[in-house]
């Protein structure tokens, strides 16, 4: 086997140090948000080249558990990925940024987060990522305010993005053993080799957009009241995400299937999750208002505005 | 598509038949031992053919989460399952019983057993099965005891088949990401195409020997005093039973990609499960010691003794 090259491009190095930096960004500001909790930093390396840094916070005044994964990874690419991917087996390189936050409050949804960059040996280079938000209880003006902000990100470059991805997402973030969505989506979009430093832009642009979609919907909800009822609910729910990323998220199939790091690669799930047997909301109740739109999913945004 | 034939064989018939009392025998001696709990029963029906007997008990005086469920199905079997079995497409009939046990104790393991007999159109017939024992701290005569009823049931029929079923179940129930076995094994075998009458017997003797492999555990270990630490092991321990109920099993992954009824699938999965980053246990406390048998399955049964 040969070694790596030495040197990824110029874009790929650009939008490594961008994730290094988003991480840093996002990680601050939840702790500000958070008002309690602070993440650790683990530092890991992996045997066949590169390796990333792990921050969790967990027990927090608002986030019962988040984390945020960054990694750089190079090598060989396995030959059962490259099957998956559709491309040559190769030489690569790859550099992410990964996210999950649980709150406590049922009231507060759940979110998650991904930005990556690939190259292969050969100079192909694309990028991949995508955001989606899960609310265990909907409120349409949360919803709404998350979608808006990726359109406007999305629109500067591509007025066809938006429409695409937000289609993509929901395909994406199916359960379909449940025949539901694990949320009420976002965008996702993978293999864009469009022109790279116009792609970067918007990937950045996606990345940045991050806190604002989301913060603004923790200050609204943090002082949402919710007892044993939503808890329960909240928690079965998360079972749901379990099932999700466990069965059928290619980041962490992958991730799990190409020896990754377990702990990381396994941050993304709930701190506490129980499961019940068949047990169905009645109907009329909020928590079969929110089924619906999961059996559904909407168009949050109207006529370019929320 | 061709109807399925109108009967299964007689050994089939007499399995299925078996595994429903099988079903019955169970609960009744689950709930006499519980003394809180009754089992609910589910009877559904499979759209391609079908159908089955979902039987839970949840939040019982033992048992946490108790699922027994029967079903027998027929119809075409899908294309991808027949990949995985390596036998050619046909019509099929599938008989079998599924149980998994969640007590509350942390000191009583969780268990798990399945026997099923497959029957495809040109009569090739097989059975397959496992047991296997799941617990949070190890305590060795139980495993002990555990294995060799299983080893006594076998060795009436052949000696070959406690080591190779043992070793079977050891590598089958491995959760790799994690580099470590599920729990402390038991037996598994799959494809038994021996002489049909003699391989019921032997799966009638394994089904007949579950009781008295595990309501012994469940006695000895009922009273066994245990606290919030040991509670919050078991449900992190809890999370490795679903990361591999949902990655790796056979049973829940073909199910869920063949439409099979996702509510009786994932009875399986625990009640209440956490997920903490990297808890790893102090070296010399009972949670370490676990770890290292996990990571390194023991022989239980030594020259034909317990």
């Amino acid at each position: 086997m040969k070694a790596a090259p030495k040197k990824p491009s110029k874009i790929f190095s650009q939008a490594h140090l961008y994730f290094e930096e988003l991480q840093e960004k996002i990680c601050a500001a939840l702790e500000e948000v958070d008002g309690g909790g602070h993440f650790t930093a683990d530092t890991w390396s992996r045997k066949e080249g590169g390796g990333g840094r792990s921050r969790v916070l967990e027990e927090g005044g608002i986030f019962e558990k988040a984390g945020v994964n960054m990694s750089m990874v190079h090598g060989m690419m396995p030959e059962s990925i490259a099957q998956k991917m559709n491309v040559p087996q190769s030489l690569f390189f790859a550099s992410g940024i990964s996210l999950v936050l649980h709150p406590r409050s049922p009231m507060i949804p759940a979110v998650h987060a991904n930005f990556r960059c690939f190259e292969r040996e050969d100079g192909d280079r694309w990028f991949g990522g995508g955001v989606d938000l899960t609310p265990y209880y909907l409120f349409e003006d949360d919803a709404a305010h998350f979608h808006n902000q990726f359109k406007q990100a999305c629109d500067v470059y591509d007025k066809s993005y938006y429409p695409k991805f937000k289609k993509w997402c929901d395909e994406y973030f199916f359960i379909k053993h449940r025949a539901e969505a694990r949320g009420i989506g976002g965008v996702f979009f993978d293999y864009l080799r469009d022109d790279a430093t116009r792609t970067f832009d918007f990937v950045r642009s996606l990345g940045d957009s991050f806190l604002p979609a989301y913060l603004p919907i923790v200050q609204r909800r943090q002082n949402e009241p919710w007892g044993e009822q939503e808890r329960s609910w909240q928690l079965l729910r998360r079972g749901r995400y379990v099932e999700f990323n466990l069965v059928y998220d290619r980041g962490t199939t992958f991730g799990l299937e190409t020896n990754g790091r377990a702990e990381s690669i396994l941050m993304s799930l709930p701190p506490v999750v129980e499961w019940h047997y068949n047990r169905i909301p009645v109907e009329g109740t909020r928590e079969s208002d929110l089924l619906k739109v999961l059996r559904h999913p909407r168009e949050w945004v109207v006529n370019g505005n929320a």
